[in-house]
């Protein structure tokens, strides 16, 4: 099968999200890099793309270069990544998709619930994928639990608890630090701080892992350093579309805990869990029955799994071929073979739309709202 | 040191909580069963009190008979153990305090309010200590985790994360079962379920721990099993008396998870984390640090915690001689050597009122509530 | 049922062995404690018996006036425990059996492999129970692993792992100490230092769980701290009678490795192992099947077991339970209910032996040796 | 910096193996596949060459053909990997070698201690680099433990521990089983089954972390599938030129161990350990203190390991992104920046001269051996 044409926004030299998606991109032979505009600073981008082995004339300077550059080619690019700041996400994302391209967005997808609904809009009237790289979910073996689910092994779910806690940001003399003060500062980081830096990831696996949306809310938040002005410290109580009762906990002061991703699933049949930090294991709890151990790459895993995991059992595989799924996924969907598991415009939407539910119940003492986007209520 | 005497009230031929006691009290020497009344029926009581090595004059048919018989001896018990039903606690416990009696009471030392002041009162009037038998709370790394924070190895505490959440009532089949039925039932367990029984729990070992008081709560509870009319899951944010922020997570539907409490506490300068299923280890990381694995029986942990542990370094202990720990604190107490870290009827009413808090935020939608006893506000 | 009465010889004041023994005879109300000899400083024995509540005469000065004053009294003691140091188990434990007493003593049984044909004949034609409190095999999940092998769960057996390896005798600057030092000591110690101090313990473990014995055997043996004369280190290949390979590392210079005992079962059918720092669980993997979570006290182990665990699953249970195990074993036996879980002379004798093989083997360079006492050739 | 040239033989179509190697050769965009013969048959391997890139006139049908087109071309490959059957490494790694290639070969890189020193001989005399691809000791945490041992954390080593035991070769009925039989048919696999295929991972991985050689040895070998007539298990103790003792045990019978490769080494000061399923912690216990977990990606860690990590602390990183590292190295060993830590033909030599040697040893029931081979005796 023929190497599709691959663009990079954004990634340059020495960022870590740059290098992921050429690893994840590039992992399985489907994508050859031929066009980027990789840096804020023009020359440093060309310079850049031109050594990982793009032609002259597709290392654009900017994204509107690389816009308007590929936009008419026969060779054109046939999935662009925008991996820019946050705040840059929605026009890009929304200019490629105009243009007929298909796109994988970093998360947030978007700034704003409007902007989130338009990017919806936009990628359906253009027929093009948008996708957002939630690649937690592209873990074999969250795969797998969201096929039990569906496959009924836990019956109906009655519970799902969900947690990206770690304490990275735990240092209050560290306030200075540009690497962190960003993200709890409203002026670069948006309405929301830990909630939208990491609590929304918990909330998108939550989502995917049970095959069912967040419908109503409540949030306490909490600035454990006092100087935030947002907040670095959440719980989430909420219900689902399908009645499930949820419990999301975030948090970027509690030192110890290293990436701090982990999920819980009870239902009438059984319950499990999964961390990030050993992703190639879910416990498994039949109702009445003994924990087990299932292992990424054991024999009678679902169909759809198989092929998401490079290595036999038990040879760790990590984030960065999570990344590798969803390009993956992204292949198929290019070629004509939709994949569904892909997470798309809609559940950047529903996840920013639930954030800024939980900044406003906070604001409110917890008081529940909806957490729907306008457009799926 | 002569052995004091000790009488036993329920606890009979095959209760567990029976032979909890029984070891817990006799482990270390300090406590010869004297008096007994082990049985609602009182021939049984008294049969298995005798095989027990009581006196056939001190192995009584009811309460009432052992406190009559009791309060007038020269050698009368130096400690009454109340292990009956819930419901009975109160008006036992009370009865013999006002006799004179040192009384080891078993969770909830009520069930309402009220009657936890009472008791508070009854004991302070007294002259006698009433202790309450929060035996998590007296496992040598739990305490050794509430010197740490009293002593400032996480300076000022920000967060703490209190979970008791299990999956032995998650069959929904099993609804006709007394032994999980009368847990859920307000007629026999009062205002709350999963809360009263285990979330209690969690909530006194975090404010032992971070030697605190919650203040301020609000709480989401669902009836996982519809059939319920009270809580089998609950989720409570608070606040304490020090302004730390708080979380507490129950369950009794969570499947896989066995015993399930566990606590995690984050500081200014550092966390840690201990579960019940592990008691022996606690999951220390000062800030900027590596976590490190803190064994029972280590070099250098603090010297109240030294004689809390009775085999060396490695060699596990486990919940009955937690137990045993709470009658060594009792025998150094009534001994005139008092013990601040055992439990007392404060708080025994303290988590008490924080339970009926949560019931009551619960039924109007998550509003925060005074969690504090209103004889402490 | 009447309480049997118990003796103890050594254990005195400040002593775990004691602790542990008075705790484990106590814990199930099957001993009352009636006599000891509780210190080789007579009046300290005597008067911390006192304290403990045995009556002024049965309170002894040495283990000969103990012999003397038991023999000839009807409510003469049913059990003796055999605590004192490891070089005069055999005296104590012969001359009481001699007089008709049954004994618990604790390991090693003896310093020589003649002695302890010894005391096998001695049992044997006096027709008491002599016991050896290799204790690790009483945990009730140790023993349900036998019940698994005995039922055929795993099929004929292939390979046994077995560890117990530690790092508290690792520091070389340590080398005065007195209770490190007069392990490695042949003086004090015997032939064998880490073997016959650790090793033999998971040696017992192994045939006890597998129900076979050692065999045939090839050691290596080293003094990673080079002042010591006798090993610190060992590893040892072994067959035992029914064919099975097996492999045990003992090691006390292993820093890191906490208690360190632990072992592996091999077979046709599955494999399972267990720890001992975690021994309320089993990790068992059917072949071809996910790995399991076995939790001490869940629905459906072997009847056996069901008595040793004295609280709920998932509340842990440790070592001084373990203990109790062994005394519970004692007490039906005595009252004429045989457990053949029992470790017994014969147990004693075997590993005494198995370990003096490794000697033999490992002063000739690994040569293969019968590790079968005499009388069992 | 210019991407250099790569070229594959082996690991065509769906081969595990070949994926690896694509992912790690091109995840730092440090080399491009430019030329393959990646099928032993001809047209099968062109066209799966084709589809990933590879110009037509370098997709070779054979790897005589490689060589013969690749030798004179001015733009030649940088890099050749040989990732064939092992009975043709060394043919085919000797011709590159010769014509002035660096190789990265599979292992074993031999199947005799005499064709290794050829290589060894063969690789120094044409000034290239043969590298060999024992990649679990290119994981960031392995390479800090060396770099730990190196610095004197750890003072003298005293003791190394390592296994390499896996179940997936433990059914007996699986006996016909192409993909497992050849592993233990001498006539495929040559003198040895388990120890060659990995038991020799584990003796490099020790020979690595502790930087020392193996030097005499002394091994047990069992069939425990009885129809193998090469060993499925093995035991070797060893010592090293260092005067380290060493023990390593490796099995494919020891149902319910996964992976399986894991090491532990303690030394005067301390000791760790790490395991190949959790590749990014090591657990490290100073002498005296606490046991750390160290993660990849932390503060503090020795230079040399920075750069072989691409996401953040805690993000898991897998076995494909350590063999990543392995051609990291290369990079800069072939751009003239020698990286000392990547395993060569010496490492490949040694390491098969161990095996050869426990298979003599197992023969002469464990008679002590030379492990060396002869060149460096």
């Amino acid at each position: 099968m023929k190497r599709l044409n691959w663009g990079l926004i954004g990634g340059g030299r020495g960022s870590q999200i740059g290098s992921v998606h050429r690893i994840g991109a590039q992992a399985d032979g489907n994508f050859a890099l031929v066009a980027g505009a990789l840096d804020h600073r023009p020359d440093e981008g060309r310079s850049y793309a031109i050594e990982l082995g793009v032609d002259e004339e597709r290392a654009y300077g900017t994204w509107q270069e690389m816009l308007g550059g590929e936009r008419n080619r026969a060779d054109r690019v046939d999935l662009v990544t925008v991996a820019t700041p946050n705040s840059t996400h929605f026009e890009i994302t929304k200019a490629f998709l105009e243009a007929g391209f298909h796109v994988l967005c970093e998360k947030p997808m978007t700034m704003t619930v409007e902007e989130g609904e338009e990017v919806v809009r936009v990628a359906e009237r253009c027929g093009r994928t948008c996708a957002v790289n939630y690649c937690y979910s592209a873990y074999p073996m969250v795969r797998e639990m969201r096929a039990m689910v569906r496959r009924g092994d836990l019956g109906a779910i009655r519970l799902v608890v969900a947690n990206f806690s770690h304490g990275h940001h735990a240092d209050g003399g560290d306030v200075g630090n540009p690497r962190v003060r960003w993200r709890y500062d409203p002026a670069l980081a948006g309405a929301s701080g830990q909630m939208a830096d990491c609590g929304i990831h918990a909330l998108h696996l939550a989502n995917f892992v049970t095959d069912d949306d967040v419908e109503t809310l409540s949030a306490d938040f909490a600035s454990c350093i006092p100087s935030r002005e947002l907040e670095d410290e959440a719980m989430v109580c909420y219900r689902t579309a399908g009645g499930v009762v949820g419990r999301l906990w975030t948090s970027s002061v509690a030192v110890g805990r290293q990436h701090g991703l982990d999920i819980q699933v009870f239902g009438e049949g059984g319950g499990f869990r999964w961390a990030s930090e050993q992703p190639n294991q879910v416990m498994w709890t039949p109702l009445g029955g003994r924990t087990q151990i299932m292992e990424k790459g054991e024999a009678g895993l679902s169909g759809e799994v198989v092929g998401l995991s490079r290595v036999a059992i038990a040879h760790p595989e990590g984030f960065p071929l999570a990344v590798a799924n969803i390009y993956m996924d992204l292949a198929a969907t290019i070629r004509g073979d939709t994949r569904e598991a892909l997470p798309t415009a809609v559940d950047g939407l529903r996840s920013m739309a639930a954030v800024h539910a939980t900044v406003a119940s906070a604001k409110m003492h917890g008081t529940w709202m909806d957490a729907r986007p306008p457009m799926f209520r």
